[in-house]
């Protein structure tokens, strides 16, 4: 005997980002508008160096507005994308009360946003989430596409869920308190998205790289709009990365997992700099991409201030061996994304971006590295 | 500036409930079928107890048929359903080199269920999920609506998600695996909706309890079916429980607190039965339900076994206390819903199902059980 449910509706996940300059009382105020319906309490992540600079004028100014706001804060950096940290975020909230009628407001780079809204997706099976961005990193990678996840030790990013934001701020303010080297970081995913989506926003980054990493205001501006652009380009077509959206994945094979090696030394941007550039040589050799072209790319990446070699402290054959932890890998074999040329990336068939490749292909581009 | 994200999408979440005997054969032949796409690998997520009984023939099968195919298994019971369980089964899962392109077979009763839903919901961010259900509160109570979570140490299914299985199976011959006080616990829900939705399949239970407990073959296919229609007409219009899914509630303030407060002594449906009741008795209080319709659903919990008034271990206070971690709560305010006589929901409103109750009025009624 069978029982059909059927379960069909439209679901409309849209939502604004906004970009400017000091965006706290933007957002106080779209709340009180009913950005988040009636919700009352707010719990703020953020994390040990965000909270200080930003985050508790944020929680200050909703108190002040009559809301319960409560801080929640996890020490700075990628090692603190855990489930171990994720426990801590629901168990302090849980203790201050909070229950299914609250909001998440992530406040932060990347690993507060994507813990904060992973946090928020199962958090009374799911809560509101708004994405407050305090990096160049975030405002690049993090706000669109709806992506949360942690890290665990055998893998990165790979426990997680897709939850989008009721809204996302990019402050382009608070890129002043970055340390240079984190703006260098957060440049890598901005070249990154030129290289596979945007050979205007590459041409741009040639004539004005110094210019952005001084935080000049319109070309701050610039990059953060074509990013969102690149990246909504990409996932609006695609929103549950079946195949499209592995473009969003290039360099990230060799990135992700020399991040992972480097015990985290190295900053997220940096081991996607070194992804970037194995990829496209490893392109040039398959006839993807110009020698021209990979110089062009490599010079940009150094431009920025980023590693475009492997360091001598990496394990190259841990280095392969923790290839195969990449989420695209099927059937235990390595796949790769290419970018073909600049500004677009390799098709090989219906929709299809992953191409299988050998250990010993990108063992040996690892080796010259 | 501002950049608009349209994510409007149409969604299908609608799966097939199969009720019948042993249908480890039809779960095979539909995998065959492409249930779960081009899908070669199944991670069979059970129990210490069911691996015995039924998984390890599911997996053997799947293996015989050329799939990958492995066991997780975690201890039965309900201390299972934790947050340290869901990371032992995904790291399990990463250790057999388990990514994106796997699918969860829950092969249990509603802890497996909970705890692999909530696994296959945030494994690389979400892979398929099947059902495959083998206690009679399973079949009641995790078969319609998508609930997965886990256990928190200050509350009970606070995290996690919504996720639809591909397909749910009710193998009804593995009810005559279970024992009787799991009959009995499993029974509870099915009278709680009888109470909230469908007054046939209450007056079917006051005739025919004792041949369901004796697990007479037809009265058992007319409770799955019963089971999945009522829960199915509540999901259906609205899978997100903002308000007539809170109906699916009832009983669930005090049975899940006691349940807590018991350390798990109480199996679920023994402390639904006492929060059957109690709701019962403050509703009669409020006008609700007669008298004598709070006798017959007394009786009707009594001939099933189950408790109706609550054990002297348990520490009242410490119950009223711990009613305040229910997912109703708003704005700190205790809310609950209640039955209107029998097989009827009283609504308090526009889609209003919740009534706010003072702590008072539900501890006179907790004192006096």
């Amino acid at each position: 005997m069978k029982f059909y449910c059927e379960l069909k509706k439209v679901v409309d996940d849209s939502y604004d980002i906004e970009i400017g300059h000091d965006l706290s009382d933007t957002l106080i105020s779209d709340i009180e508008k009913g950005l988040c319906g009636k919700c009352k309490k707010f719990a703020v992540v953020t994390d040990s160096i965000v909270d200080k600079l930003y985050a508790d004028k944020i929680t200050e100014k909703l108190i002040a507005k009559g809301y319960t706001a409560d801080m929640f804060v996890i020490p700075e950096g990628e090692k603190s994308k855990t489930r171990a940290m994720k426990e801590y975020v629901e168990d302090s909230m849980l203790e201050k009360q909070y229950r299914r009628d609250c909001c998440v407001i992530a406040v932060g780079g990347g690993v507060v946003s994507d813990l904060a809204g992973f946090v928020a997706g199962t958090f009374g099976r799911g809560v509101p989430f708004i994405n407050y961005s305090t990096t160049l990193l975030s405002a690049a990678d993090a706000s669109v596409g709806g992506k949360t996840a942690v890290d665990t030790p055998l893998a990165t990013n790979l426990i997680g869920l897709f939850n989008q934001p009721l809204k996302v701020y990019i402050d382009i303010d608070t890129w002043k308190t970055l340390p240079a080297r984190q703006i260098s970081s957060g440049l890598s995913e901005t070249i990154k998205h030129a290289c596979l989506g945007d050979y205007e926003l590459f041409t741009f980054l040639e004539e004005n790289i110094e210019k952005v990493m001084a935080l000049d205001v319109p070309s701050c501006e610039y990059i953060a709009e074509h990013n969102c652009a690149v990246k909504y380009k990409v996932v609006m077509k695609d929103e549950k990365e079946s195949g499209l959206r592995e473009v969003l994945n290039l360099g990230h094979t060799v990135g992700r997992a020399i991040e992972t090696v480097s015990g985290y030394e190295l900053l997220h941007g940096e081991a996607l700099a070194i992804g970037m550039i194995a990829q496209a040589k490893l392109g040039e050799k398959l006839g993807f991409i110009s020698s021209d072209n990979v110089k062009r790319v490599t010079e940009l990446y150094k431009r920025a201030n980023l590693p475009t070699s492997i360091p001598d402290y990496i394990d190259k054959t841990a280095l392969v061996k923790k290839l195969y932890t990449d989420k695209k890998v099927r059937d235990g074999k390595l796949r790769f994304v290419f970018q073909k040329e600049i500004g677009e990336m390799m098709c090989f068939g219906d929709n299809s971006y992953g191409k299988e490749i050998t250990e010993e292909e990108i063992a040996e581009i690892i080796k010259e590295m």
